[in-house]
């Protein structure tokens, strides 16, 4: 008999873009594929000067083991900013240090979900989001969503006919992967209906400080009264994503629970780490990285939107995001993004296929692409090759239906 | 309706040593509880050295997102080290970096148990073992364990038992909580027996390098010719704990699914981390700061093992480790270590009772003293204090058990 992995281990697979990333290594590649952060933005003097503050001032401290909730400071200094920048209520006994706030995908779906419960998400949501989440093999339900966010009825609706539902999972913000963004109404009209159906919800905002444009808006975290949403946040498009600092806000009675998991998956977040970004930010303008990231950002967006408009034939539709990283393309119907992809990695230009984020399949003529980590002239040059890829497809595919045309006439 | 967690949740608590460890934070407590290294011996200049080094050369990669499956300098150099110290045959490939060994642990979990699954261990074993492998639901079965390691006959009959068996989680060289080393023999006889009846061995190996006398053993995973051998490692108590880097080396096969487990809870471990511990092989002498370890940590545990000969009453019983951070004392039957714990608070003396270390339960007389977190005057005066409240229990029990006799003799 052959040792045998647990059942939730068959629906796992790595990540398709962790695979394309592997293609793209090679320099010469113009990858829209990852989400990486530009690393020019990253503050690596700044982290010096932090990394040789806290092992000269505290370093026994900071290599040794500590408390699974976190580094008291930072934690303080997290609250604080959430309730300036977002007008969320929490404080610093609230929070709960993560490893990235993929770890807080992760404890969320250790914490609420048992096989067979019920997740509801956008439709299409974060791949790591369902990858992390699968492992406690819920069924996902996808909730029809617009350029304004989450269909409050459809939710609604949804939400009477699951008695099995436990976690929405939303990404308000410059989501991953459209780039799109919810309006007020609709976080006000979610919040109500979680709470009226008291269903858990899982709000992931990596991308909310990178607002190219518009007033920000508060996150469901600070519209919540009935305590049903748990907040992730993370250090890593704000700062740098390597140290993996993150963290993970809720109603006080789920935090208890969620120390606990964390405890039994890590013991606790590395200290030196969390030491070294409450020192940055005590010593350091964290607004001000932020700003100079948000301009970066910005003009990478406008470069790609404007070779878009230029490069991709008629029938191609994309969104045009406010802030993040990530825009979204929708091909015609007869075209399959991941036979694109093939074309276009002939030309040295990556993305990511858009079927995957659909945690039930489908949307294949769907793409997502990163405008973060490329120089504009790159962005540029790599929509005119994935431009001069779609217009051949679409040419040959043509081809094929008056072709098919003529032969039914024919016959 | 309220909001209802999994149902794995129910079996989780809150790690009673962190708990412990609370009440015990004040510094006129002499600690035996944790199992903290000497922070002393903690190599912060070195640190300091290699973290400018790592920010200098190549920080914008050290602050990026990086592999699941870890550092590759730092998992070849572990490779290496590996293969020259403990004879496995593990390559870099075959290696994924972790969060800690605890990390590994969780994802052994996650990667081999359903419901209702056994997991065979020493009796007793490491609670943060328990904890992290309770998540996922599993039966333990304790295999009856003497000075040389688990009795093979024990585990054999076992396991032909149960055909639910999945995981053996064993801990050879200086046991958390009894600091038992077991024999060569042992060892050699228990690989034939797991790879018999194909069933994972996760090898837990914190302490192996902490020897302070007689001759290294090979670990398990240097004697499993059937690849059935999962071994952790770490450098939480060689280098230090704050950083959070531990390993994971694994038959290929098995190392795949890790890391695909791996991305989906944390993407992977600080990259700035794994290539600071990198350069800190490279540059400095890993095994020095081991040999200084070893010198600290013997001469305090020659300290404690002095004073339990001169302190503790007769009837009580404890193991003579050969390295590690622990030893463990059995009390007479009669006495309960919760209630002798109690005692020791008040003299500001703590330590862990040994039941939680059963996953079955009982064993209420036993207790786990840790001696690597406390010079060796403070050693000598805790275990007085110990000795004190011990001698006055058994004194009072002795009472209580003659009352009753006469009060039996009366009536």
């Amino acid at each position: 008999m052959a040792t045998q992995f647990a059942h939730r281990i068959a629906a796992l697979k790595a990540s398709e873009i962790r695979e394309i990333l592997k293609v793209t290594q090679r320099p010469e590649v113009i990858s829209f594929a990852g989400g990486l952060p530009a690393p020019e933005c990253f503050p690596v003097e700044e982290m010096r000067v932090v990394s040789e503050h806290v092992l000269s001032e505290r370093g026994r401290q900071a290599l040794q083991y500590s408390t699974s909730e976190g580094d008291p400071e930072l934690r303080q200094a997290i609250a604080t900013r959430m309730r300036t920048k977002m007008g969320t209520r929490f404080s610093a006994d609230d929070l709960l240090i993560t490893s990235g706030s993929q770890q807080g995908l992760d404890l969320s779906g250790k914490l609420f979900l048992d096989e067979g419960d019920v997740v509801l998400c956008e439709s299409p949501t974060y791949l790591g989001a369902i990858n992390a989440l699968q492992v406690y093999r819920p069924r996902f339900v996808e909730v029809p969503t617009d350029n304004d966010g989450m269909l409050i009825g459809e939710l609604d609706t949804r939400l009477g006919a699951e008695p099995h539902a436990k976690l929405i999972y939303a990404i308000p913000d410059f989501q991953n992967p459209t780039g799109r963004t919810w309006s007020l109404e609709r976080r006000r009209a979610f919040v109500e209906v979680a709470a009226r159906h008291r269903v858990a919800v899982i709000e992931d905002n990596p991308y909310g400080e990178l607002r190219f444009e518009g007033e920000p808006l508060p996150p469901l975290a600070a519209l919540d009264h009935a305590g049903v949403v748990v907040h992730l946040g993370t250090f890593s498009k704000v700062l740098c994503p390597g140290l993996r600092i993150g963290w993970l806000a809720a109603p006080r009675a789920w935090l208890e629970k969620y120390v606990i998991v964390k405890q039994s998956a890590d013991l606790h977040t590395s200290t030196l780490s969390q030491m070294e970004i409450a020192a940055y930010m005590r010593l350091f303008d964290l607004d001000a990285n932020v700003a100079r990231i948000r301009d970066v950002y910005r003009r990478r967006r406008d470069a790609m939107l404007r070779a878009i408009e230029r490069e991709f034939p008629a029938g191609v539709r994309c969104t045009r995001p406010q802030g993040g990283l990530f825009l979204w393309v929708e091909l015609p119907e007869a075209l399959d993004a991941n036979d694109v992809l093939e074309r276009c990695l002939e030309r040295e230009v990556a993305f990511v296929p858009g079927g995957g984020f659909f945690p039930n399949g489908g949307h294949e003529n769907t793409l997502r692409l990163n405008f973060s980590n490329m120089p504009e002239l790159r962005i540029a040059e790599g929509i005119r090759r994935i431009g001069e890829a779609l217009r051949e497809m679409i040419a040959t595919t043509r081809g094929r239906v008056s072709a098919r045309r003529e032969a039914l006439a024919a016959g």
